[in-house]
C-alpha cells in the first residue's frame, strides 16, 4: 500500500509541540491531512529546569493552534499526554482517534542533556524505552494497524565502522566467518552509540525489529543528521507560529551555538579538532521527508524500513568557516567535553528519500536567513551564559573542562 | 585482574531471593565470600498475582538467612530494595557494602509471562531496562568500580542465524560487503530475540556495550540456556533453604512440565514439531559458573566479557522421551502457541566456562532425582490446573490456543 501526495491520512504526531514536531504538525495540516498531536511539554519543562528558554518567542501551544486554525481553517486536535507514563490514556486516543501513522518524536532528544547527571541518563532511558514500548504495545493491544514513524538518529551507527563505505540506510550486508564456511547475511547496522540518548535510539531498533517481526506493526525509522534552520513555509506565516531555536550547551546544536556566537561578538568555538564530520538537514526537509514517510508505509510483515534522513555532511572546521565568512566571527579551537574521534570521514547513503523526490535545501543556501531572521533578530531575548556546554561525557572530561572554561571566561 | 579461588569477595546479588539468585547467594557465601542480598520480592508477588506458587515449600527470605547463619556461622546481608525504582536507595547501598561484584538476577526472566499482556509486556521492559540501567548508571555516579555479573540468555541468538557454525560466545567475526572492499570486523552477534523477555535482555546488551566503552563499567554477561533442577549441595542441607520449583504455564519450563505431568500421570505435551532444539544447564552448574565469571572479571576498558552459559542441547522430544522413559509417562504433540521455528539445529560454544575448570551435570545424571525428590515428593501442593500455558504470542494464536485447549480438557 502507497499513497499518494492526494490522499489524505489521520497521523497522530507524538512531541507535536517540538522543535520538528511543531513544524511537521503543520506541515502535514497544510497538505491536507487531519492531524491530531499529543504533548506533555517535556521540552518546555527541560526549559525551566535548565533556566534557559528558546531564542524565538514560542507561543503556547492553544495559541498555536488557534493561530493555525484562524489562518487557515484547518484545526489540529491536542491531547496532554505523557506517552511514557499514561499508557491508559494512549491506548483511548489511538482507540478514538484511529490513526493511519503515528509520528514519534516523543522522546529526550539532546545528547549533552542525557549525559548531564545520573538523573538525566536515568530520565532519558525511561522516558525514551518506555514511549516507544508503549506505543508498540498499544497497536497491538487495539489492533490498530497504523504506520509508526520513528525519529532516529545517525548516531545510531557511530562513525568509522563501514570505513569508507557510504553509511547504508540501516541494514548492512555481511558474510559470517565461519572454520570451514562462510555464509552471507543482511544484518542491522552494528551499533555503536555515542551517549545514552544515542543508546536509547539503538535500543528502540529493537523494539521495532521485535514488533514487525512477531505482530506485523509497520515501522519506519528515520536515522536523522543534526536538523538546523528554524522556520518553514507554515510556521513563518505568523510570528504566534514561530518554532524554536536553543542555543543552550545542552539544546543547541553546534550550528545555533555558531550562530549565537557569531551574534554576540564571541569566537566561534570547535571542541576538538574540527575535523569531526557530521550529517545535516534543514528543518523545512525534516517535514518533507517525513510526510514521504508515511506516503510510503512497509507492508505488514515487512521489516522495520529505515532511511537516512540527511542532505548534506559537513566538518565542523568548514561549518565555522562558513558562518564566519558571512559573519566575520573568529574561530577558537577548545578541548572536546565529548569522548570521540578526533576526525572522521562521513559519506552517507541518502538515496532512499533522493528516489521518493526530496529536493534539499543545502546550508549555503538558507544560512543568511537564520543569521538576520533568527539569531539576531531575537538577540535581545538570549542569556548568553547559557551558550556553552556544560555536559561532560566523563569525569575526567569533567575536571578538564572546568578548567578550561574559566580560561574562556577570562 | 584474576582472582583465585581462595580470594574472598563482597559480592552482592541482585534478586537473590529468585529461583537462580538464592542458590547462588548460598554457593558464594559457602565458598567463604560476604554476600549481600537486595531482592524486591517480585517473583513471590508475580506467585500471588498467577495464583501459583512453588511446588516446592520456600521459605521467607528472613527465615532463609536465618536457618543458613544457624547452620553455617555465616551471616548474609539483606536490602529490600526495588533496583528499578528506588535509585537512591541503590546507590546508597553499594556506597555503604562496597561490593567487587554485582551479580543482576533483577529482571523478570518468564518469556510467557512477558507475551501474557500489555500489562506484563510493559512490566517486562519497565522493569527490565530500568534495573540494569540504574546498575550501570550507579556504578558511575559513586564510582564504585564492582564487576557486574549479569544473567542473558541464550534467546538473544535466536536460532539458526549462524547456520552450521555453533554459537560464539557473544561476538562474530563478519565481512562487511561493500562495493570494492571487503572490511573485517568483530560484531556484537545480532539479536533476533523471540518475546519482549527475550528483547529485554538484547537491550541489556545495548547499555553494556555502552557503558564499558564510555565509562570502564566492567561487565560479563551470562547467556544462560534453560536452567533445570531444584537444589545445589547448599539448598538441600536442610529444607527451610530449598529452592523453587516452578510448574506453572508461564514459569515452569518445559522439563518441570514433563516431570509435573509425569507425576500426575498426564502426557508429557510438546508444543509444536518437538523438533525444536534447546540450551540446558543444571542449576548447580549455574551457580558454579557465576563463580567462575566473579573470579575471572574483565579490565576496565574491555568490552563486556560474554559467555555461553549451558552445558548440553537437547531437542524437545529427545528431552520428553528421557522423562517417558523413567517415569512411563505418554507424549501428546500439540500446537505451538509460540511464533518460533519448527525445527532447529543447536551447537553451541560453551568453551570459555570449560577453559575455567567447569565440570558439567548432565540430564540423564540429575533427571532421576528430580522425579523422586521434587515433583512426586510434593506432589500434593500441586495446582494441576496451571500446568499447561496460558501465554500466547499472537492474537492469532490467542484463538488457536483456546481452542486447542478446549480440546486437551475433553
Amino acid at each position: 500500500m502507497t499513497y499518494t501526495v492526494d490522499d489524505t491520512l489521520k497521523v497522530l504526531i507524538l512531541g507535536g509541540d517540538g522543535f520538528c514536531g511543531w513544524p511537521t504538525a503543520l506541515h502535514l495540516s497544510a497538505a491536507g491531512h487531519t492531524v491530531a498531536i499529543a504533548d506533555n511539554f517535556s521540552r518546555r519543562k527541560i526549559d525551566e529546569e535548565l533556566g534557559t528558554n528558546s531564542l524565538t518567542p514560542i507561543a503556547p501551544l492553544k495559541t498555536r493552534i488557534s493561530v493555525w486554525e484562524n489562518l487557515t481553517g484547518k484545526s489540529i486536535l491536542f491531547d496532554q499526554i505523557d506517552v511514557a507514563r499514561d499508557y491508559e490514556r494512549f491506548l483511548e486516543l489511538i482507540v478514538n482517534f484511529r490513526p493511519d501513522a503515528i509520528v514519534h518524536f516523543a522522546e529526550q532528544r539532546a545528547a549533552p542533556y542525557s549525559m548531564k547527571s545520573a538523573a538525566t541518563k536515568r530520565y532519558t532511558v525511561n522516558n525514551n524505552t518506555n514511549a516507544t514500548h508503549n506505543v508498540l504495545c498499544a497497536l497491538v493491544d487495539s489492533g490498530i494497524d497504523a504506520h509508526l514513524v520513528h525519529l532516529g538518529t545517525m548516531g545510531v551507527y557511530g562513525y568509522g565502522w563501514s570505513g569508507s563505505m557510504p553509511v547504508p540506510e540501516g541494514y548492512v550486508q555481511v558474510k559470517l566467518i565461519g572454520k570451514d564456511t562462510e555464509m552471507e547475511r543482511e544484518i542491522l547496522h552494528p551499533a555503536n552509540p555515542g551517549s545514552v540518548y544515542h543508546m536509547s535510539k539503538t535500543m528502540d531498533q529493537l523494539m521495532f525489529g521485535f514488533y514487525a517481526k512477531n505482530d506485523g506493526v509497520r515501522v519506519t525509522d528515520l536515522h536523522q543528521g543534526i536538523v538546523w534552520g528554524t522556520q518553514t513555509s507554515e510556521t513563518g506565516l505568523d510570528e504566534r507560529l514561530i518554532n524554536r531555536f536553543d542555543y543552550d550547551g545542552d539544546y543547541g546544536t553546534v550550528l545555533n551555538r555558531f550562530l549565537m556566537q557569531a551574534a554576540i561578538g564571541h569566537p566561534l568555538t570547535i571542541y576538538g579538532s574540527g575535523r569531526q564530520t557530521r550529517a545535516f538537514i534543514h528543518i523545512r526537509d525534516t517535514v518533507r521527508c517525513i510526510e514521504l514517510a508515511i506516503l510510503n508505509p512497509p507492508e505488514q510483515g515487512d521489516k522495520p524500513s529505515i532511511f537516512n534522513q540527511v542532505t548534506e555532511t559537513h566538518r565542523l572546521m568548514d561549518l565555522a568557516a562558513l558562518v564566519s565568512e558571512l559573519t566575520d566571527a573568529k574561530i577558537d579551537y577548545l578541548p572536546n567535553p565529548r569522548v570521540e574521534a578526533a576526525e572522521n570521514e562521513l559519506v552517507v547513503d541518502n538515496s532512499k528519500f533522493l528516489e521518493l523526490g526530496l529536493n534539499t535545501t543545502t546550508l549555503s543556501e538558507g544560512l543568511l536567513t537564520e543569521i538576520h531572521d533568527i539569531a539576531k533578530k531575537y538577540l535581545d531575548r538570549a542569556d548568553i551564559s547559557t551558550i556553552l556546554p556544560t555536559s561532560f561525557w566523563r569525569r575526567q572530561s569533567l575536571t578538564r573542562a572546568k578548567k578550561t572554561k574559566v580560561r574562556v571566561i577570562d
